[in-house]
């Protein structure tokens, strides 16, 4: 039911691909789905590749080509002339992934493929789609779409969607319009389906939709239509004439791509990276974020310098860096994933950034305190220095406060002037409380020593 | 177009509410999803929110229950006898939204809501969903689809359309099945608006088609689902009949809670919370790992105090401690969170355990290269002593081949044994290779300075 590639597949279609198997290998196309067909052509040599390819039918391999990975396609999409980039691709497919891949070309070759485009409608649909700005509703949304007038007979109905229906490979909704084409509902098939032939589409449409502008974030469209439990979703314009539809695998993928970065973030991996990816890639997302870490860590080493002396009468002071450190870290992340991820789900509500920092600082009152006494028993336990007692106590408390607040406010601050709040987490809010952390600690030991 | 809870609607629908001032209600509740419904009354005291819900329809109400937050759910479910839930609740349900709501409640009660359902086939879809065990497709599925036979004629199709349609709320896709119920293929709409009345469906529907055992885990439903870019999924028993069908709204929801799960682990958060959660649950949710982190810096304490006569005399081995800790963390956590990412989006790859240890071996030796030698180069220039140029130097390339390889092999071997990878992520990888770094560290120091 799902195809997995094995080596051995591998190996039997390279074997045929040189050996020009044709036969064979129309074989092993023909129950594949193109999303199939993109993998295994991910993982072809340049050459395989183009073989495998060139014997696709055009409908199929448009498909395909809108699965296939960005820099795969790209190589692709390069050996060809702009012609055959419009006739053999674009013209096959919807005009919502006609225009991503177009948006992908180099900006000189983009005009060109638009002007080879035979359907006059299709190229201006398209030109249309890449004019709305990225991260917006007019920006996911396709163009094909079924709609009829309020004041048709469902007979008319029918025999318009006929129509409607030839350019478009699944019908999702049919919508409902006035004669302006401004959005007044839908049509369900089952009363499309259940109603007399005679009757108006106004007698029988579901009058409240939900819509979205053209200009509408992205993250909002997911959010609508996570929270309706939306397949499809009308896009309007500011006249609320219907101009087009997204539909959830689009939004499924952005969500994706959304949830993922924000776990990289907070791993401290800059780009968006795989366990498949080439070492050098994978070494080039690590390193910024190691680098930080590394200045982090000088800054770290400077603070307990200028505690030196303290620390040649106390030595036994060294023993609780690390864990005054990684406490400070961990409770920094931990507030901080908190604000992003309810940023991202959209469960921030709707109080300010007062009440918020007193619910940290109530957690971090209860986490804090049960830690420090923990902490002071077992040092008392073990028999350190009294001070030692206290100080790693104390420090540890406040610290765990601080880092509290910290983690809590900088990604707030962050979203309030549209910085990515997640940018705050990982080894971001790590190293900042690791320095604070320091700081209190060798404070309060001179306090305490002192 | 979107509907937005503010404090103001609060406030007003609070006042109606008390001066039972249903006219008013009802102007509020026309326009209003069950989506949105769901999240006033998540707002509502419970007084409030009961008055509330008993102005709503029947329908709407049934389908206000499925989306409001579980606790709330219970709280409101407790309150009802289970005549009441199965009638005014349950026999107004999907058959999926209805099995999952009974699976929530109590074991004593699931039993005696299933005997007042009154319609025979929706009690029997029930319970055969209720058999599904969690996480796979069959409890996942719906029982309500459209399917027609290979053999009916075009006429035939449409009028048993309509008579399934009934009880159904959308349309997603109508099967094609043999006169035993084995899945065929698909009947496009398109095709079905298109095609003379007398043709067959044999000759006009699409044979092949992705579908999945009711056993398949979710999570292999989410990947087919998200690969293929469905919008629903049907279902198959052993012997390739038809079950039932996943749409893809569900589908969301349950990738949602996955990522949002990996995230929360990685950042040290042991229960699903979000920021408008209460002290308490916040406190609840974050201790563990806390603690974890005690303990972890406690062990670390030890592993330095093991070295006490060694700092006695080399006090300034102190102060990169912070530093070799923090990139041990960084970089196990980066090599930890590569290995999650890859399995929950299934981009792994399908070499075993060596090649990946190799790659996270390059990349951690170009990286721990260039950290090397700028610490290096940093600590001569600020004229530390000479050994303790060479101990942190050497030190840190250790730790960061050592953490970079931790990280990847932890993930790994508890995917192997089909324990929860993400175990492996945020604090426990950073206070594992803390207490590592640690130890290489000051072994180091002890080599170079003796």
């Amino acid at each position: 039911m799902k195809f997995e590639i094995t080596s051995n597949f591998l190996k039997h279609l390279k074997n045929d691909l040189e050996g020009a198997e044709e036969k064979k290998i129309f074989e092993y196309i023909s129950d594949l789905h193109a999303a199939d067909i993109a993998e295994i052509l991910d993982e072809l040599s340049n050459e395989h590749a183009k073989a495998f390819y060139q014997l696709l039918d055009q409908e199929l391999a448009a498909d395909v080509l809108v699965e296939l990975e960005e820099d795969t396609r790209e190589r692709f999409l390069a050996s060809l002339s702009s012609k055959e980039i419009a006739e053999q691709f674009i013209e096959n497919l919807e005009s919502d992934d006609a225009a991503d891949i177009i948006q992908e070309l180099p900006e000189n070759i983009k005009e060109e493929v638009i002007s080879h485009i035979e359907d006059v409608d299709q190229a201006s649909d398209i030109i249309d789609l890449l004019n709305y700005e990225e991260g917006t509703a007019g920006a996911l949304m396709a163009k094909e779409l079924i709609a009829v007038e309020e004041t048709w007979t469902v007979t008319k109905c029918t025999k318009e969607m006929r129509r409607q229906a030839e350019g478009i490979d699944f019908v999702y909704t049919v919508y409902v319009t006035d004669k302006k084409n401004i959005l007044l509902g839908t049509l369900s098939l089952k009363k499309l389906l259940m109603t007399p032939a005679r009757t108006s589409v106004q007698d029988i449409y579901k009058p409240d939709i939900i819509s979205v502008r053209a200009g509408t974030s992205s993250e909002e469209v997911a959010q609508i239509m996570d929270k309706y439990d939306l397949v499809v979703l009308p896009v309007v314009d500011e006249l609320n004439r219907l101009i087009g539809r997204i539909t959830i695998d689009d939004v499924l993928d952005m969500i994706k791509e959304e949830t993922d970065k924000d776990y990289q973030m907070a791993s401290g991996i800059s780009e968006d990276i795989d366990a498949q990816d080439k070492v050098w890639v994978m070494t080039r997302a690590r390193l910024p974020w190691l680098l930080i870490g590394l200045f982090g860590g000088i800054l770290g080493a400077q603070v307990i310098g200028l505690f030196e002396t303290d620390l040649k009468i106390y030595p036994e002071m060294a023993f609780f860096i690390p864990l005054i450190a990684a406490m400070g870290g961990n409770v920094g992340v931990q507030s901080s994933a908190i604000i992003v991820q309810s940023l991202a789900n959209n469960t921030l509500g709707k109080e300010g950034m007062f009440p918020k920092l007193l619910k940290e600082f109530s957690v971090a009152m209860i986490n804090g305190l049960i830690c420090s006494v923990l902490i002071l028993l077992y040092t008392l336990a073990i028999e350190e220095p009294i001070h030692l007692c206290y100080t790693v106590s104390v420090s540890l408390f406040s610290v765990i406060i601080l880092s509290g607040l910290i983690g809590t406010f900088i990604p707030l601050i962050l979203n309030k002037y549209k910085i990515d709040p997640a940018l705050a987490t990982g080894p971001f809010i790590t190293t900042t409380n690791d320095i604070f952390g320091l700081l209190i600690y060798f404070a309060v030991g001179r306090l305490m020593y002192g």
